[in-house]
C-alpha cells in the first residue's frame, strides 16, 4: 500500500538505474511506476504519461485496415508522404487554422517526435553559425533531450514572466544575437496548459521575420482550448497560430492525441513555401538538393527511416478528412479531458494544493489535458518524488525547463471513478502527513 | 519512346533540381524515372529501387488487422517493443541462424533504416576518439549518407579485392589506428550478391573483439542465398553470421524484404548481451542510464520517433513465429528473385553486356535480388546515364563505394513477361548503337 517508505522508492530507484530522477525521461518515469506498484501491491494514479485517454477514432482505424487489405504493405510509402493525406492535411489546415498550406509541403513523420528531431537536424545546419534551439518553456522535456542529442545549443526562457508585451523585449533579447535557427514551443502549453494569445503570436512572428528565425509550432492538442470553440470548419473562430504572423513557420500536427491515434506513430511537418523553398548552400553542397524542403524529405527523413508506416498515413488522411467533412466531431471527443481536468484539479485544490501555472493572461487557465501542481513552497525534486512515494506518478516541472517548483499532472490516464477515488485517498494521506 | 536524346535527358535532370545524377538518392533516381516515363511516353525498365516483388505476407498483414481491431492504435508502444515481438524474433534467429539473442536485447525500429541511422548515434559517442564508421563496399548508399549526416567521419574499402584470407591484413590496417567505433555491411551483399564465407565471418569477427569495433550486420535479404537453403527452423545449415565468431555484433533484421512489408517500416535491432551491457561514461554522464543497451532504446530511439507502429509490431512477431513453426516458408516466396535474376542476368549477357561482380570467392555470384552490370569499358557515371537514356533505370557502382565501373540492377520490379520483352528490347537497341 501507498505511502512507500523512503527505502523502499530509493531501492526501486536503484534497481532501474537511474541516476536522476529529476531528469529521468518519461519512459523512465513509467517504468519506475510500474515497479513501485509491484512493491506496494497497489496501483498508483499515472499523471506522468500523455498517453490518450479514449480509443483511436473507428474512421481512422477502419481506414487503415481498408488500406492494408488492398496490399499496401509491401510498397515503400511515398517518402514524401501519400498524396491523399498530404491533401487532407492541406485541407483540415484551411478548415481549422484558415492558413493556407500546399500539399508539396506537407510530409508525414513518424509522430511528431521524429517531425522536430528531424527539422533540428536541418535547422541547425542551414546556416553556419546559426545553430541554436531557442525552447519557449515551460515546453515538452523531449524537445530539449532532441536538442542535446544532435550536439545543437539551445537557449531557453519560462514565458510566464513575459506575457503580453512583455514576450516582445524578451524575444529581442534572445534573438538579437543572431545565433538562433529556431523557436519551438507548443500551444496549447505542455505543461502548464496556457495559450499564447493573438498579441503574443503577433510578437512571436514578427520576431522569426525581424531576425530569420523560423517558429516550430507544435499543435499537438490542437483544438484543446476548450474556452474557445474552433470545431466548425470553415467557420470563425479558428485555432490560433504564429502562421498568421510571418512565412517562417513550420507547424507540427499529430494524430497522437485529437485522434487518439499514438500507437501507430503518425503526423504531419507543414512548411509554409517560404521555408520550403528557402536555398542555402548546405542544401546544394551537402545535400546535392535544391531548397530547404527539398533536403528535408530527401535528404534528412529518408536517412530517419525511409519514410513513415503505409497503413498510418491512410488513417489520419481519413480522419482528416472527416474532421473536414464535418462527420468526426473530434474537438468533443477530446472535451473528455477538460471534464477529468476539472474534478482532478478540484481535487488538489480541496488538499491543500495548489495551481502553478494558474493565469492565462488575464483569465483562469483553461481545464485540459495537462494542469501544473505546487505544495507549499516544497522545491520540485521533492514534491515530485514525495508524490510518487503517496502513490501518485507525475513528472517534475524542472524537466519541463519551468523556473517553478511543482509537477505537471496529466488527466489522460485517470480512468474512471475507483481512479479518481484512489487520488482523493492518496492526496488527503499527503495533506495530512506534510500539513502538521 | 525510349531512347531519348542527350538534352531530354539534360532537361529532365534539371526540372528536378537534381545536382549530380551519380550521387543522387534512390528516391530521386525513382522520380526522374518517372519524369522520363513522361517525356518518353514509354514505360522504362525499373531496376533501380529494391520495392518488395511479390505481395506482404499475409499472416502479418491479418496480424496487423486483428490488433488494430483489438484498440492498440491509441497507446504508445512499449519503446523497447512489445513482448510478442521481442521473443518472437528471439526464437526466429536461433531457429534459422542458431544464435542466442535475449528478447530484452531486441528492439523494433521503423525500418533497419531507422535502425542503423539510431545506432551511428550511440556508436559516434560511445568512447571519444573512436567514431568512424568502417563501411565495407560496396554497400548500401543510404548507409554512407547516414554517418555524413550523422557529421560521422567513414573510412571504406572495395571488399573484391580482399576476399578470403587477405581480409584479414586489410582490416587490421584498418582498425589498427583504433579509430574505428563500427563497421558495416550486408549480407547477402546489397549491391553485388556476394556473400560472406565463414572464413571470411571469422575474420572480420576476430578484427571486431581485437580491436573493440562493433559489427552491424545488415541482414535485409537473409536467407537469400540460395544456393544453400536455411529454410529449415532449428537444422543446420543455417544462415551464416559474424554473431558465430564475436560479441560485438549488432544485427539488423528487416520485415520489408523477406516478408515483403516495406510498406510498413519494421524491422528489430538485435544486440548481444555484450553490447546492451556495455557501460560507457557517455551512458552515464549524457544519457543518464546504466549501459548501451538502455541509452540506445530510452535515450536515442525515444527521441527519434518515439517508438515503432504499433500494429506493425505484431505483423513482424506473428510472420517470425509462423516461419519458426515451419508454416510461413519465406524463403520460397523470395525465390521468385532467383528466377527473375537469372532471366535478367541472361540477358544482359546476351546483349553484350557482363556481370561485374562475377565470383563469390571460387564459384559464381548465385542469382537473387541484386545483380551488378557493366558494358566494355564505359565509365561508371556514364554507363549509368546511358542506360536510363534507353530507358533501364538503375544506380550507378559509384554511389555504393565500389571501386568498379557498372550499376546495380534490382529484379524486384520486374513485372511478368512483357517487362522481359521491353529490358531485351531496350537492351538490343543499347547493344546495337554502342557496339558499333
Amino acid at each position: 500500500m501507498f505511502p512507500l517508505t523512503n527505502q523502499q522508492l530509493d531501492e526501486a530507484i536503484e534497481r532501474l538505474g537511474i541516476v536522476d530522477l529529476q531528469s529521468a525521461t518519461i519512459r523512465q518515469m513509467c517504468a519506475l511506476a510500474a515497479e513501485l506498484e509491484k512493491v506496494a501491491g497497489e496501483k498508483m494514479v499515472h499523471l506522468e504519461i500523455g498517453n490518450p485517454g479514449f480509443a483511436a477514432e473507428s474512421v481512422g482505424v477502419n481506414a487503415e485496415i481498408a488500406a492494408l487489405q488492398t496490399g499496401i504493405a509491401n510498397q515503400y510509402p511515398n517518402i514524401a508522404g501519400i498524396p491523399q493525406l498530404k491533401e487532407a492535411a492541406s485541407r483540415f489546415i484551411k478548415a481549422f487554422v484558415d492558413t493556407d498550406i500546399r500539399p508539396r509541403n506537407i510530409v508525414p513523420t513518424v509522430g511528431s517526435m521524429q517531425g522536430s528531431f528531424t527539422l533540428m537536424i536541418l535547422l541547425g545546419q542551414r546556416i553556419p553559425g546559426k545553430n541554436k534551439i531557442l525552447l519557449i518553456n515551460p515546453g515538452f522535456p523531449a524537445q530539449r533531450h532532441q536538442a542535446k542529442l544532435l550536439g545543437l545549443e539551445t537557449a531557453s526562457f519560462d514565458i510566464y514572466g513575459y506575457r503580453g508585451k512583455a514576450l516582445e523585449a524578451k524575444l529581442e533579447e534572445m534573438l538579437a544575437p543572431g545565433d538562433v535557427t529556431a523557436l519551438i514551443y507548443s500551444n496549447p502549453n505542455n505543461p502548464a496548459w496556457t495559450n499564447l494569445t493573438e498579441e503574443e503570436l503577433e510578437i512571436i512572428g514578427r520576431m522569426c521575420t525581424k531576425h530569420d528565425v523560423i517558429a516550430l509550432e507544435d499543435l499537438a492538442y490542437f483544438g484543446m482550448d476548450f474556452r474557445k470553440d474552433i470545431s466548425v470548419p470553415y467557420q470563425a473562430p479558428y485555432v490560433a497560430s504564429v502562421s498568421k504572423y510571418t512565412d517562417n513557420y513550420i507547424l507540427l500536427l499529430s494524430g497522437s492525441k485529437i485522434f487518439s491515434y499514438a500507437g501507430q506513430r503518425i503526423a504531419v511537418v507543414c512548411m509554409s513555401d517560404a521555408v520550403f523553398e528557402r536555398t542555402y548552400p548546405v542544401c546544394k553542397e551537402f545535400y546535392e538538393l535544391p531548397n530547404f524542403g527539398e533536403s528535408y524529405v530527401f535528404g534528412v527523413l529518408y536517412c530517419a527511416s525511409s519514410g513513415t508506416s503505409h497503413s498510418a498515413q491512410y488513417a489520419l488522411a481519413t480522419m482528416m478528412d472527416e474532421a473536414v467533412k464535418g462527420s468526426l466531431p473530434f474537438v468533443d471527443h477530446c472535451r473528455i479531458y477538460e471534464q477529468k481536468g476539472a474534478r482532478a484539479k478540484k481535487m488538489f485544490t480541496d488538499n491543500g494544493f495548489h495551481i502553478v501555472y494558474d493565469m492565462d493572461g488575464d483569465q483562469p487557465v483553461a481545464d485540459g489535458f495537462f494542469f501544473t501542481i505546487g505544495y507549499g513552497d516544497m522545491p520540485c525534486g521533492d514534491f515530485h518524488r514525495e508524490l510518487m512515494r503517496y502513490g501518485v506518478a507525475s513528472i517534475p516541472l524542472s524537466s519541463t525547463g519551468s523556473d517553478c517548483s511543482g509537477i505537471r499532472a496529466c488527466v489522460s490516464m485517470i480512468d474512471g471513478d475507483e481512479c479518481f477515488e484512489r487520488l482523493e485517498r492518496f492526496l488527503a494521506k499527503f495533506n495530512e502527513e506534510h500539513s502538521k
